[in-house]
């Protein structure tokens, strides 16, 4: 008889076909990792066009990265729920925390408005701490649905020290834009990076890969071309 | 009765169901296309390393660009004959010439070696007139199993006047390396392109991207990765 054995007390789901209790082993739990979902980039590697504004935070790329994802069941519940979907749905499960930049939380100069909350209404899609970048921290922000903005100036080590801590054993996602993600993965400390290449060519913008040389060792690469055009890349951390 | 009907001068072939005899209208007469094959590129946009030098053409890239190509049974008859196969061997047929950039005719300074004759030995595989744009052109050098290397000093627009003169009604490689294809995407002179991303980061080299702002525009553009690793890209001129 095959025996499945449960080997943590992480929320990872294994199997089990022995009705024997799982053996809790403290020493190998796993670490809460630090992921990047759905961070799409042209085929150029712009993650964002310019200028970044209030009106467009995207700059010239409008919502081009990004229609691949509002085409899904993710995103309307009329969608599709192909591979474009599957991906696009492991953005909330297991995370406990983000980190996001500066120019995701707001347009240029959102620092010196006191009442700028961020561009999501509300309640906003994190549901969790999430720390936003900045030289110039203030206050946290409690907002609806579980989403508080804490405000740090840290180094995306420390960052990532301080959001841990808040993930309560959960994963952390590194959120962007394309500075931070470029900024934690040279500092070795992404486990896990789903990118989306849209066909499109920017030619401007915020470019994720500089600075980059020889990413891929140390991780496993995988990539998958949607019937939407689009092709989903995974770089996942080998043991 | 079902014809197949060959709609002639041009030799692709076209399906009649009607019985008629094919109608052979020189206006319609396809045009020679500019076309670009198993042009191999980086996740961030690299097609070749540096430094490029006689040991290291491809420079600190090394093979890695085309081990994907040396997988398929195009290169090896013991290779794959999937995916990867069906692109690369499209490279020759319908090809009757060749434009190609100095940098890929030699390593940097064979202009100053009046013996020297490219890469490839004594029968290189283009088969074809081969056109080589220098700024310090020589002499023809005609070479066995049907190359013949001219040497040109002409703006992309006339390299291919010239290059489609000598194809003799077929079409024209644009062969590369990553200028000349730019320079080529850039004056709209392209008609079909085919690029192969492999899932490495280069970092540095010379970037197909740069310049290309909107390139979609006006192709239709497919994505299909492979269980190789390499995702293939086809930019194919849209009516």
């Amino acid at each position: 008889m095959i025996v499945f054995g449960v080997r943590t007390p992480s929320r990872r789901a294994t199997l089990s076909g022995t009705g024997s209790e799982p053996v809790d082993d403290p020493g190998a739990r796993p670490m809460s990792l630090a992921r990047i979902h759905n961070f799409s980039i042209s085929l150029d590697g712009f993650a964002t066009g310019e200028p970044q504004t209030l009106e467009t935070p995207f700059g010239h790329a409008g919502q081009r990265l990004h229609r691949w994802m509002m085409a899904t069941r993710y995103w309307d519940p009329s969608g599709t729920a192909g591979v474009d979907d599957a991906f696009a749905e492991r953005h909330g499960p297991g995370i406990g925390a983000e980190i996001m930049g500066a120019n995701k939380f707001g347009p240029p100069g959102w620092q010196d408005d006191p009442d700028w909350r961020g561009w999501w209404g509300p309640n906003p899609p994190f549901h969790t701490p999430t720390f936003v970048l900045t030289h110039r921290p203030r206050s946290p922000i409690e907002m609806e649905g579980g989403t508080t903005f804490h405000f740090l100036d840290a180094s995306p080590a420390e960052a990532l020290e301080v959001a841990r801590a808040a993930a309560d054993g959960q994963d952390v996602r590194i959120g962007g834009g394309a500075t931070v993600v470029r900024d934690f993965l040279a500092a070795g400390l992404v486990d896990h990076m789903h990118l989306v290449q849209v066909p499109i060519v920017l030619g401007r913008g915020v470019r994720l890969w500089d600075g980059l040389e020889a990413l891929e060792a140390g991780y496993a690469v995988e990539s998958v071309s949607s019937p939407s055009g689009v092709t989903h890349l995974t770089f996942t951390r080998e043991a």
